[in-house]
């Protein structure tokens, strides 16, 4: 019998990632003629100085966005780096396959998480110019590959069109992907400001960027320091599910639980596996493989009875408060600057992560009117300026669903005697961790778990409160040449005056207004 | 020669979708206790509409949630329907693969569109109680089939483990979900308020719901006219790329150029195919899989120099103003409503969509602040309630990035006469498309494309400008009623004065006192 059922489901189909994500490509972040731009070049990006890092090599960038057949709407956008290179045989799948990488099984702390961004961008690139991804590189072996990569969306598989081997003493890789409906503008959303954004939280690294108009920029590194290589974090057991715990037990190489437990998450010595698997009730030799759920059940909840030290921290690997400052005191030229790097937390249990914090006054701290005449997307936004970063990241885009504009807007200014909406004052936050919570897979915005908003707003309240410290100061200096200023107006009149009614010669009043207005900056400063 | 390339290399791995959606679950609507039992009904709930609308039944939809064990986050959810069933083939698939369904492929307007929605439910269920989903269901031949499915994450498959064939004259499925750390409550984003948004955006749905503590609501059908079924509605030429075209053209029944885009485009009658191919310098009679790129590029801009009907909308389902309205009415009980359907519009160049926007003002409209104080995320929000839908599926999370929400704060809201921090206001706001701009595969949020802002925008001002008219004639009427007033309170005692001077019997002024006012409200009414 033949049912309403079986003729709906005749249009029952299968898809690709890839497939999904051509249909989706906003989710990714390519929204938008600006956006779109901006997004390659923040692919491009973070996959160079991630991967320099991983090499451990000081990371040298080149970008260049070229107009192609003078239109305004069509454009190469080149990016090569110094990293370690990348086999022949892995380009198909680094450029693409999507879901496919070296980090999204590694709990470490990079830029990129997903093993989709470089891949979004050769499709993004393909499906509005038709032209493959020129990929040019070299592991370093003396052999330099040049690729011409395109994405088969159907299978999410990537294929080589094109491909030529030269002989060449080079490292580094070389992309160059060419797109259509995308513009280019220097504006907050665009990939200038991108560029700055990163140079401010990155001054290790060396970005050169040669704009459409042939302008050439060099946002030089501020130290020659490679930050230390990306550790994998073994996750804690105190965020740990069962559902985890099984998956790991199916790919660990532990013999037995005892030896499963202790590999393969951190803080757990033999010892203390063995008092879990007591407390649990599994024997100590059983198979990882053959623990049930409910045994896992048993594993996590034992976790909670028993001492551990807290989760590591020495993975993560945050900027540093000298640097954000002086990163800020170079772009913005404040006034007054002050930096934080906040000790490391834990959210949901066992994920950790640290928040930095800088705040900047002054100068050309804050954000002008003009500037949000940029915005090209219409949010209404406060007056203050608010730099955000993941993973020394910029985040520039999808501000208003994002836990640091909450935590900042939670804030109540006025008790830090500021206007949020005039005052001249930019908010740096960066959230460093091996998993940022992020909304959605175009990585612009982070969610708001309880312990990050919380520690993001206690960042910002405790820049702000030093920021307090410094106008309340700054109103008390003023106030007190006010009144030196009374000094230095009329004493010398007085002087004169009453030399002439006492016949006097007029006495040289110097060492005492000296003295009075010096009085006065001395009781300032206590 | 092993490079550092080698070295970093070895870790390159390809990971599945499902596997991507497992690591981050909060991208589908996973994140919080609260809002991740929503989502579990969400899926459902979406998921039963859609096919009872596509059987063409009048949806009648069960929905339970129960405690587990007395817990207070651990519970099992119910969803049933009287749609069409599920073929027992389709089980593994519909429920335990992620991109795989019946909508994704068609441009056809549902509030589901993705194939992951109900996948994501299961794989939740299953990573935190370990359970696999039940489902019941039969397609009304007789058979009912009872499965348990689970996810094989690292595939992307689903797998059934035990499996029962009852007989039975039944239609429809039933899927019981459970789920740990989730927790209920009756807050503005737990299930409660989701189904009773559902309600008010569809009339011909009965849902009922069965809380935690054995509560029953019935939201009762208000019509039972079902809406017309979701129809297929190809791309229209304007809204085309290249990319788009090779890709229809690579799967494609027709045999030459022509009849591929007569077929497969709206609004293309042979005629004007052929007016394209002649255009595009295109042979007539070439094969569609033989299109190149460039010629693909030929056609598009074809396209734009020829005149064609606008793009079809007969494929979008509005609620309707006067459905609306009752919606309002009812759950709302305000003073005034005002509802409107806008005629479609066009964005991308060929996605239509069309907006539909109420406003409500008085009774139980806008929000209270103790309402504010259950906003689990601390969101600022402004005093009137916004309540928006997606193809009439209700956005409860994310409004912070929404274009709904941007849209509302980018209007002035003092030249309707209304203070949004404190007005007893609600608006409605519904976005009617195949294919809605969703900024995320949550689903919660709708991005800023500027046609649909604008839009959007327009149709609030719209409702707006009618409750200015209101507001005014309210202000009018009781200053008129105060003018009244001060005849009724004097009139009779001025009479009864001058009557007692006049030494005459004191006059029936109550014809006077009727005129009087009474002229006053018929001028009122001019």
């Amino acid at each position: 019998m033949k049912t309403a059922a079986d003729e709906l489901f005749r249009e029952f189909r299968a898809h690709s990632v890839s497939e999904f994500f051509r249909k989706n490509a906003a989710m990714l972040g390519y929204t938008g003629k600006i956006r779109s731009l901006t997004t390659i070049v923040h692919e491009g990006v973070t996959n160079s100085i991630d991967s320099a890092e991983e090499a451990g090599v000081l990371p040298k960038i080149f970008v260049a966005i070229k107009r192609v057949n003078d239109s305004s709407e069509h454009f190469k956008v080149v990016i090569e780096d110094n990293a370690s290179g990348i086999p022949r045989e892995y380009i198909p799948d680094v450029f693409g396959k999507m879901l496919a990488g070296t980090k999204l099984h590694r709990h470490m702390q990079s830029r990129g998480q997903q093993g989709i961004g470089v891949s979004g961008s050769v499709m993004f690139g393909q499906i509005t110019s038709g032209k493959p991804t020129v990929v040019i590189t070299s592991t370093g072996n003396g052999e330099i590959v040049r690729a011409d990569v395109m994405i088969d969306v159907d299978k999410n598989e990537g294929k080589i069109l094109n491909e030529e081997k030269f002989k060449g003493k080079w490292q580094g890789t070389r992309v160059e992907i060419e797109a259509k409906d995308v513009s280019y503008m220097r504006s907050r959303y665009g990939p200038f400001n991108y560029l700055r954004m990163t140079a401010i939280a990155n001054p290790h690294v060396r970005i050169t960027f040669v704009e459409p108009d042939g302008t050439l920029t060099v946002f030089e590194n501020a130290t020659n320091k490679i930050p230390d290589r990306p550790k994998p974090m073994p996750l804690h057991p105190w965020g740990i599910m069962s559902d985890d715990l099984l998956i790991l037990a199916k790919h660990t190489k532990g013999r037995n639980v005892v030896s499963f437990l202790s590999t393969e998450l951190s803080r757990v010595s033999r010892n203390k596996a063995q008092e879990v698997c007591r407390l649990a009730g599994i024997p100590p030799n059983k198979k990882p493989s053959q623990l049930t759920w409910e045994e896992a059940e048993h594993i996590v909840s034992a976790f909670k009875q028993i001492k551990l030290h807290a989760p590591p921290t020495s993975g993560l690997r945050p900027i540093g408060a000298a640097d954000i400052e002086s990163g800020m005191r170079q772009i913005l030229n404040p006034e007054f600057v002050y930096t934080i790097t906040r000790p490391p937390r834990v959210y949901r249990g066992g994920l950790s992560f640290l928040v930095e914090a800088g705040i900047a006054y002054g100068g050309n701290a804050g954000r002008t009117t003009e500037d949000r005449g940029e915005n090209e997307k219409g949010e209404s936004e406060v007056g203050m300026e608010l730099i955000r970063f993941a993973n020394r990241a910029p985040l520039i885009f999808d501000q208003g669903g994002c836990a640091i504009t909450t935590a900042v807007r939670n804030i109540d200014w006025r008790r830090y005697g500021v206007d949020p909406a005039a005052a001249p004052l930019t908010i740096f936050v960066n959230v460093v961790s091996a998993y940022v919570p992020y909304t959605s897979a175009g990585k612009q915005s982070i969610a708001d778990e309880p312990e990050v908003l919380t520690e993001i707003r206690t960042a910002i309240m405790e820049v702000a409160r030093e920021l307090r410290k410094f106008l309340y100061r700054k109103i008390k200096i003023k106030e007190r040449q006010e009144r030196a200023g009374v000094f230095e107006k009329y004493l010398p009149i007085i002087a004169k005056k009453a030399a002439r009614l006492a016949g006097m010669k007029e006495p040289d009043i110097k060492p005492l207004l000296k003295k009075l207005t010096g009085v006065e900056y001395v009781e300032e400063g206590s």
